[in-house]
């Protein structure tokens, strides 16, 4: 028997540790890899500040991963890929995965689906009425609701990646579910309440979402918040993780290779531009486990 | 008549908007001065990073001002105060001032304000009941409750300044104020709500406290809100606004040189190293009037 190739490295970065949760998603779909993660946490967040600033941190933090040897680099960050992804693919020779693709697709086949289960329930109540099909109400075009930061909003990167699938998009932005994430607030009736707040103003402005797309790293911590305000608000909206999403576009570009599954666990090497004690502690609660031997890294500013 | 000598440039920085509260103290105090203000907007927030990078951006922060003509320096940001004024100091040959030993003397002034108000009602009691002067209850030590960001909190450089004017101190992490003054929740049930969780936090720690001290240049914009809170708290403090405090120590400064009053309008000029947009917009309300003409500068990063 050949023997197997070495694994591949995959580069995942992030302005913080929520890119971590799209790591935690991968970790179990391509387990034969070495991961190298960075979190530019002398420089969070990117969310609130301008384009030329977040593509400046985000190619320094990308070219940083390369030369550590990532073969392949996960962009685990809406808001760098938002606005920057085209700058970070321009300065690496190395195929670069974002985001918001992967999280446009996921509700491209949500709204599929979803178009598939109203079709049949139609077809069947034209049956039962005996309307021909020619009768059919013409369905709507399905609407996405994406909650993200203010950058990345301001991008419209989602409206463009929905608007190429024949979705339509509602972007809104909500400043302050990163804050309450990192306060540790995730299971807290203020968070509830500023969710309320939030889902509230965006489904008033698009009453007929079907899909709520969770446009930032951060958001997956709140996904019972969410649900459950959902469900305060008598409104039930099918939930896109863009971790989960861009985990399965990472693992699957390895698809036609010749790597084979392995029974160890993969490697992680975990880099932080600021307080290494920080990261460690909050990273934890993002990967789902524990979080050791962070190294520090100086990348200017 | 001699010739007015030219006016003294002062240097006022911070790491975004907060510092603009000190620049709005400090107008009407002294109103002969040019004033250049520095928002290190692009490396925001400080009060969540450690103390070797708030000390990196501080001091590229302080000499770039510097270098602009400040002949003193006033850091207008509690987060550099309380982990790099000694750095800062070091580094640049002009005077420095700081936010937090101002916001202590200030808290001590209150404390013995507060204090002889207290034995003047004790003595007229204990004249009401005839009880001599030596058997007066012992006046304990007073308990100065501070607000401030996490980084401010850990340096306990508040606790240092206080301790050493023989006040007690308490400082209480509020990492949720600084974002919700920038969603703008000023007047906001939300805001109230955050407040009444961490003053009932702090005040099960300090329930002797009279005194609060505003240690983040973000917090006087909340100055309604937590007054109202400690009302439904049933709780009365004397807050002391650590921006006000600095201000009259900066006027004070020159006072006993020969610069008279000018009745024209003193000149600003504004640096931001992120969005120029978006220092105008979020610095008004911090100013009290209209940011305008920003420059651009890269500091790195």
């Amino acid at each position: 028997m050949a023997p197997l190739p070495p694994p591949p490295t995959i580069g995942v970065f992030d302005s913080g540790f929520g890119g971590l949760t799209v790591l935690r998603a991968l970790l179990p779909l391509k387990t034969y890899a070495n991961y190298i993660y960075l979190g530019d946490t002398a420089r969070l967040p990117y969310g609130s500040k301008s384009r030329d600033t977040i593509a400046r941190y985000a190619v320094s933090s990308a070219k940083f991963l390369h030369e550590q040897g990532a073969e392949l680099l996960v962009v685990a960050c809406n808001t760098a890929t938002a606005l920057a992804l085209e700058d970070i693919r321009q300065a690496l020779p190395i195929p670069v995965i974002g985001v918001v693709e992967p999280g446009a697709h996921a509700a491209l086949n949500q709204a599929n689906h979803t178009a598939r289960d109203k079709s049949s329930v139609i077809l069947s109540e034209a049956q039962n009425l005996s309307i021909s099909s020619e009768q059919h109400p013409t369905p709507t075009t399905p609407q996405v609701l994406v909650l993200a930061t203010q950058a990345t909003v301001q991008s419209h990167a989602y409206t463009r990646a929905l608007h190429a699938l024949n979705l339509e998009a509602h972007e809104k932005a909500c400043p302050l579910l990163v804050p309450l994430v990192e306060e540790g607030w995730i299971d807290h009736p203020v968070t509830d309440e500023v969710l309320r707040i939030y889902l509230t103003e965006a489904l008033h402005e698009t009453p007929n979402a079907t899909t709520l797309l969770l446009g930032c790293t951060h958001y997956p911590l709140l996904e019972p918040a969410i649900r459950r305000t959902l469900g305060t608000l008598n409104h039930q909206l099918h939930i896109i993780d863009s971790a989960q999403a861009t985990a399965r576009a990472v693992a699957s570009h390895f698809d036609n290779t010749t790597h084979s599954p392995d029974l160890t666990a993969p490697g992680c090497l975990f880099y932080a531009t600021d307080s290494i004690e920080k990261f460690e502690r909050l990273g934890s609660a993002f990967l789902g486990r524990p979080v050791t031997g962070v190294r520090h890294v100086d990348l200017g500013g």
